[in-house]
């Protein structure tokens, strides 16, 4: 798939993309979705899409898309993240992929070059998921929101359908997918690495193979609460000595056993949790995630195998209840080939790798090619006010989207099995 | 040491005994110290005194003195417990120490027999220490209590030196001891084991060699929040898992190396305390009970190694802080030579063990020679409805108790290092 514009493709101007970046960040890094800083943020992007020339509208879901016309009657290539944040989020999660979009435009309109595509920048609205379920706004564009989720409340009592009306959503239309008429061409989103890896690899460049999936496991252990002065060791049920040696296990699950890439509990607690109580009860919550479905069930195996012994070892009832939260997302392979060509032609290093946040794309690739880049994350930090990516990583970044969008936009049909349809 | 009146000397009364028992349930079990709930279950207990013929007041610190005189002018010997509950307590703790001494008293009438000493059966106020700290009837009696402590408050806002005012407590005259001005003879308290120890081993007596001192570490663990799905597993600086490493090793100090009597994590808090954020902090107190304070220092000794170990290991920074609650109390050799006499005499199995629980007798420990008389409790179940101690270990422990107390009349002095003073 050679590029057919090489060498003439423009580079993102790094002052303007740095201006959009700060402008966003000025609004304030705590931006919940549909709460007033969210919408002060949402009209500053706006305001930044209509300075590329974008026609810009907000869909039933709430999403914002900026449109830019193609040359033919197809379906559009679309791109973009999210600008919601959690509490004392970063200034990169999200935004960079939307402006880095919008930059792309602008490199486009300098250019003088319309796509064959149309092109659609898309924000979409509450990725994060910190008051409603998360991915709302992909979810609602997609496949639309039941009639039970639009209903779903805040811990104020405020429906989400209420909430979408307040961000010039139309919740009323919502009870069903509102993607374009032909579709989408095939959905390409750049963000954070959020993790590590590429700053201690020093590569440039993360080509998103999948996103993982991620299951659950409610655990509840179950001893005899008892006085921790008069009940001596050998009479003892302590959960939380159960807990304990099952914490490490999990650990084990996906460092020493390297069944699944991460495992993780993240959230315990421990009942009646008085100083001189042995604790007669544990809540847990193990997080497994990893790109095939496979290797989260052979963790889950093992998982099932250690409690089984800690609770013979220990007199603790140990029960575990699994809840998949996400089913593994591959990205298309064409699309990671037009990423990793775009990294070769502008001579920056690249890997492979899987994504353990979710994404608004694992949704689009329900319906349309899909495909991430990463840039580094310094320090691997993110969802923090001290998530930083360098500008010349922003920029590199920007310029692989810009590469990529127009490699997909030569592209007449994908192969059959990446055209996936709801 | 031979019993001066045996075989003469008469039996509790199973009956009347187990209806005093029942008149205090018949309460409720929930009398959280100077809660209206307590000051009838005062109420019903002054009366119970008070059909045994003793005289009954209340002292500075709100504890209820029973006295029955002596044929001397010498220092009396005290017996009870309290009547006070946790919330959801049970029926026995603190209250068959007070009932059995008040039946003691019945069959000492009975028999028309009257000790050399006058006999003080004290209902200590506040020793479970729910809404103030605990101990502060004993505390109040032997030493008077600090104006800091009079001045704290309940959730309420209500002052502890009004709680003592509304059971009829002097609080303006508890700056200094009240104790009887020719100082205690003697303290033995009866009092239910609250462990299993006694059950185990088809024992009808336990004779209490001291009670346990209580030593508290409260440990922060100080880690790296981060995203569970993106960052890697040798990236991470987890705090839950170096915690769990350190409550197995906690466990270990008393179980497999025994280096203390008994060792529990009762109570941990994980922050941020989220499904999918690597735990960045993790609160944890460490507490340790041994009634010799050299072993608790061996084992906070180890602990300290095995910290440093975990945070070599796990890049986990981990912070230990020392707290002693309360140092160890032996109980007087005479004290539990008379009991094993006594129950000697009666025929009843009996066994030395340690106190792993705090009582008044503790405090009293400090200006008398004292003693404590456990009965079994049924699987070792205390604090809780499900409480409960066989009415033939009731009677049992109430025989020994009136055994126990003509053998201390018969001495006339005890070994200089066991008169204790404060």
């Amino acid at each position: 798939m050679p590029n057919p514009l090489l060498p003439n493709i423009g580079s993102a101007d790094p002052m303007r993309l740095i201006e959009s970046l700060a402008r966003m960040a000025a609004v304030g890094t705590t931006r919940l979705a549909y709460s007033p800083e969210d919408i002060k943020g949402r009209e500053v992007a706006i305001q930044i899409m209509r300075e590329a020339t974008l026609a810009v509208r907000v869909d039933a879901a709430g999403n914002i898309v900026g449109e830019r016309p193609g040359r033919a009657e197809l379906a559009p290539i679309m791109f973009g993240s999210h600008i919601d944040t959690v509490r004392n989020g970063g200034r990169f999660d999200g935004v960079l992929g939307v402006m880095a979009g919008i930059e792309c435009v602008h490199v486009l309109n300098t250019m003088g070059h319309q796509t064959e595509h149309p092109l659609s920048v898309v924000i979409f609205e509450n990725e994060e998921g910190q008051t409603y379920a998360g991915l709302s706004g992909s979810r609602g564009l997609v496949n639309g929101l039941s009639r039970e989720e639009l209903e779903s409340t805040d811990r104020d009592g405020r429906p989400l359908c209420d909430a979408i009306a307040c961000v010039g959503g139309s919740p009323e239309r919502l009870t069903q997918s509102s993607l374009p008429p032909l579709g989408v061409h095939a959905y390409v989103e750049l963000h954070i690495e959020q993790g590590g890896e590429l700053e201690r690899t020093l590569t440039a460049i993360g080509i998103v193979e999948g996103i993982s999936g991620i299951h659950h496991t409610d655990v509840v252990l179950q001893g005899v609460a008892n006085h921790a002065g008069t009940t001596s060791m050998i009479g003892r049920r302590d959960a939380l000595v159960a807990a304990a040696a099952l914490v490490l296990e999990v650990q084990k699950l996906a460092g020493q056993h390297r069944l699944c890439r991460v495992a993780t509990v993240g959230q315990m607690f421990v009942l009646p949790n008085s100083k001189n109580i042995i604790p007669g009860e544990v809540h847990l919550v193990v997080e497994l995630r990893d790109v095939d479905n496979d290797r989260i069930h052979a963790a889950l195996q093992r998982l099932r195998s250690v409690a089984a012994e800690i609770e013979l070892n220990s007199g603790v009832r140990i029960q575990l209840e699994d809840r998949e939260l996400a089913s593994p997302v591959p990205a298309a392979r064409s699309v990671q080939h037009a990423i990793a060509a775009s990294c070769e032609e502008l001579g920056y290093t690249y890997a492979s790798m899987h994504s353990g946040a979710g994404h608004d794309a694992q949704i689009l690739g329900r319906v349309a090619p899909m495909g991430m880049i990463f840039v580094p994350s310094i320090g691997g930090i993110s969802h923090s006010p001290d998530e930083s990516t360098s500008y010349g990583d922003c920029v590199r970044g920007t310029n692989v989207l810009l590469h990529t969008i127009l490699r997909l936009d030569a592209v007449e049909a994908f192969p059959a099995d990446e055209v996936v349809r709801r």
